[in-house]
């Protein structure tokens, strides 16, 4: 199957390349009679545009997104939404020479053996700009499962480089341009992106996502299990190497009786599950860390080959994220909301008329852990 | 779509329960000519099989798997390949009174609310039993990989609990009953055991799985990226809470005149990609880290809730791996070759006819990196 | 993809070969808690065995279904169905020069080229024999239709060869070897029928089948419609060469003005349309004709072809049905009810909590159309 | 699974409503590097547009397609390819009254029931209109498959409400307003078409497509058969009521002796199986054969009910085909291409290496047959 495509019944087909006349997507699938117009979309898209702040790339976009269809008097009609973001910014000449060599880190090498061709122009398919289309459709996801169940998403930066950020709060993120949880140390990681930016180099972060509320039951046992599928999702976003579930690495030194999340009639005592047990979700939060790797279009110079297998070297300028992972935070979270609406309507269709008599617990009851 | 098949053309439809009459699985899309019996699929359900040392559950199964069909003189037809493992070792009265009470970091409680029925005869459907048919199919799957494409897998432990184990050579692997890469650290690892079971606790462990001989080009760019894919297929083995391809986490702290791989006529430099850039293989080993959670099965009693929701303690006997890592190392390799086949056909589909005069440059130069 | 997996959320993954050990079917999706045991599975298993009347193959198989997975103390757990028919007449040397020729109208050619390898005991893969499991798959779906929609199915044989059967009753189907609802015609029918035995030839069927109660809304607007997949479930089948839904070819010469189903508070007027408009159910009969070409295995000698390319002739001895249609009609039921369970999971997925205050009007009040 | 995607590796995602802004469709899957513009999707979107003659509706659409990704320097680069076709003459206010009653034959009741919401703008979802996306994407397929295989597609309407069309020659295709492979009867269709506008009454018709110089061994044996995917492809099309293969529903009354194509060293004999046994292509012609019902949309009175539930009477005035199956031919012959690039891709992926010493034999011998 042709790779485009994500989720299997709220489906979202990616098209575009980053200098080319458009990027957008196709989201099939979608329950009718939800509310829907740009305004929905627009805010999250302008959460993970360039050009915000002098630590993410200067690209000017204003990424406006235009519903084409599947929407009618305000509604979602259950035919497909097709979502269309014109590039408007595209600076093509910037990246001349770049069919002749290849960038270390970079796509090009393996698109150019896959493909025998390769659209050279701001990294084409391989840009981080093909993530709008998912964070649009996620705009969309994520306004079903909190109307219809009351989910909540939030992310954060929690690591930049070696600087691990101390979680402060939530309502820091939006006010500052790390998506950090905190106050106290924005002055130090732009200090810290401006020595970076100087010294023409970059570096990677870490994102925490979470989603809150999600009801017991959604998942499957084996394979597409909830958290395989946010797996597969987290690692489909360029430049993330590592996905954490709940405790994730720290768990291969944990004890069995202190990983196993205790179950009492006043809720759950830890979460070091992460929200997902035997590939289904407990009614915790789900919690996913994701390590995110440093930008390779540095100013460096970087040793590399000819496309006639020349030793060269490289060096990118044009304009680029010293730390791809600053933005990454909105993409994240869109990623996991489509992610859950997907598995959503999967337990619907198969187990929608399911009920038993057993309460559904709390969330943890001992914040402290 | 339900959730039992891995891979879009190398299909593996998984079916069983722990203690039912079999597991097994129907591989479809095979291609046809492979040479095939029964005795290239039983030496790595063996490698998995329980009852095999002091160390693992004492469940004695001999995990003989019969080929159904897709198979003619020895060869395969490109017809559906079904395996059938019947199951032998059952005693369910052990699992008699599972039924009224949720196990702590097991699925008892997710299931429960998700399909309002479940089998509690060990672990039903979430067993680990259930991972020796993605064995057996990924047997086949290698086969494959190595006959036509010179493909080798491998894998080992590299952490027990709090014990990393230091990588010594791979031929130590199969002299152990810990898949350690080491021949040093085994009396260690087997007091850290014995202490372990004696005091009714588990513990996590690392494993290390690696693909060498992938041939560059294989993957898609986006969502089913060879990385993500590999994401998935890792998340969705039992009691996995982490996964990492190359540097992983340890990205997050490195600049990107680090990271980035250097290429030059001579080979990669560096492997901090494990072996995927874009979505798409290199060409370089892809090297996959995983973390598994400890085994939630343990005497040692813990609160947990009844089926009507009150109050109780839970303390699990019965036969039951102390650390479910030490056994996962051929399941880990099995699912990296699934993705691999799967993979392999995917690009055969779409670009099976590409051709380019570029060098295909060789695996990483400096091997002390 | 590949082709042996029908379905997408109630799927039915298929395996087996006439000759080899057995043929089977996972079923994965299937609804939990349903009552389920074999018994509810093997009637519609017998319905379709050979050996039954002189008029079919005399190929003696009991054709006893065993569930290996997926029920739990009697009911559906969730969990994938697997299915396994142990073969159990196999007599391959009937069959052992055929792998040097090439069968006019039979599989034997294409599978050749296609797969360079065939198992042609029986027909390996193509034998009609691989309808049995879609049958035992279909009874678990038409249970569910019956248990929680009400939905009935039907079908009958509405011509033999030349002849057109006329329709009387349903209640004829089950007292006939021919599936005709019929009973004044049965005695002509077998005089035919034993005519073309002697002369060694074969004939084709025409096979009628239709849903009864199926609600109004299950379906797909655009390529994946009810109508659709209702077509590809049916020319799936061994030997089908056409599918009508409704009118059929005969709406080729209706005007507009009497095609078009009328509809009063009563109820439609008429059902030229079969059911389904715009790819989704009406709430009317869902009505299906199929074209069955005859049995290509005759004894009649035919020209052919030898693997070497070199002229040849062939006559087909062994056991075989002189028309296969004759035991089409339970696998032609079966594959409908697999289409409309689908459809009635994918319809919960997406549309399962919509509600809108238009009665639902009642089937066609004018029984004479 | 939502419904709008068709395919599996060559994936054609479908969007758009008939009176909204665009209609259009994402290619996934397409082989790189195959030359491509506009000019080459232009053609075929030409032949399907309405307003060519008076005997099709006289909505005046110029149909103009954009590429907006997936092509680089005039080469598919194996991206996904969107295609864009903006609507430019809707008249919305012809449908006003629509919301508030179901035309008999249309999908307003079925709509509405399942999900509780439609765009009655020109039929939104359900418009003929949204053929134009996969005519444009089949304009695509069609290149590939006679560029890298010599495959040719051709179509022409063979009956008219109740008057045959004799086949003449295919040149005759393009010369008419028909799509009739004859010139001898065009005036009188024109007069048959004239009455019929008169007469605010609308017919059926009969279309028949073939693909020339399909190689043997395409196709899957069970399920996903060549043939089954080519009726799930032929019934997806709006009005489409049946589908015949090769001798279709002629072969109920054939017998064996007849049916089953002989095959010597010069070639096949006949070709009644049209191209496909055992679900795999022979070689020989694919011939189709589609049943058309008349347009729904007649000036004719006609009785229905209102949302409430009311009696009432509809006239559906406005711009409309009197029969649709006039502009049917580009399209089905575009849905047939489609069907078989995605089963090129199949049988690429899995049986690409299969190589058998036997001659593929040449396509039937006898053309007066």
């Amino acid at each position: 199957m042709a790779g485009s495509t994500f989720g299997e019944l709220f489906r979202v087909t990616n098209f575009g390349e980053s200098h080319g006349p458009a990027v957008g997507c196709v989201i099939d699938g979608c329950p009718p009679g939800l509310e829907l117009s740009e305004s929905d979309i627009q805010p999250e898209l302008d959460r993970r545009r360039p050009g915000t702040s002098r630590h993410v790339t200067q690209r000017n976009e204003p990424d406006a997104v235009e519903i084409l269809s599947g929407v009618f008097e305000g509604r979602t009609t259950g035919a497909p939404i097709a979502l269309l973001i014109r590039n408007t910014d595209q600076r093509s000449k910037d990246y001349g020479n770049l069919l002749d060599t290849f960038r270390p880190g970079h796509a090009d090498y393996t698109y150019w053996h896959r493909y025998g061709i390769r659209d050279p122009r701001g990294g084409g398919r391989s840009s981080a700009r093909l993530t709008a289309p998912a964070v649009a459709a996620g705009a969309v996801a994520r306004k079903w499962l909190a109307e219809r169940h009351g989910i909540r998403l939030s992310g954060h930066l929690s690591q930049l480089g070696e600087i691990p950020i101390a979680f402060e709060s939530l309502e820091h993120v939006s006010r500052n341009p790390f998506f950090a949880a905190n106050a106290t140390d924005i002055p130090r990681l732009e200090a810290y992106m401006d020595d970076l930016r100087r010294a023409g180099d970059s570096c990677g972060a870490r994102i925490e996502v979470a989603a809150h509320g999600v009801p017991v039951g959604w998942g499957e046992p084996l394979y597409d299990r909830l958290d395989a599928d946010i797996a597969h999702a987290m690692m489909g976003i360029n430049a993330v190497k590592g996905v954490e579930i709940g405790a994730g690495f720290a768990s291969i030194a944990q004890r069995g009786s202190v990983h196993g999340d205790e179950l009492t009639p006043q809720g759950f005592v830890t979460n070091h599950a992460g929200g997902v047990l035997g590939g289904i979700s407990t009614g915790q939060d789900i919690t996913v860390s994701i390590a995110i790797k440093p930008t390779s279009s540095i100013r460096t110079p970087r040793r590399s080959i000819t496309r006639a297998g020349e030793a060269t070297t490289v060096s990118t300028h044009g304009r680029h994220d010293p730390c791809v992972g600053i933005r990454a935070t909105p993409i994240a979270e869109a990623m996991l909301a489509l992610v859950l609406i997907d598995h959503a309507l999967r337990w619907r269709a198969q187990c929608g008329d399911v009920r038993v008599d057993t309460p559904r617990i709390a969330a943890r009851v001992d914040p402290t852990d």
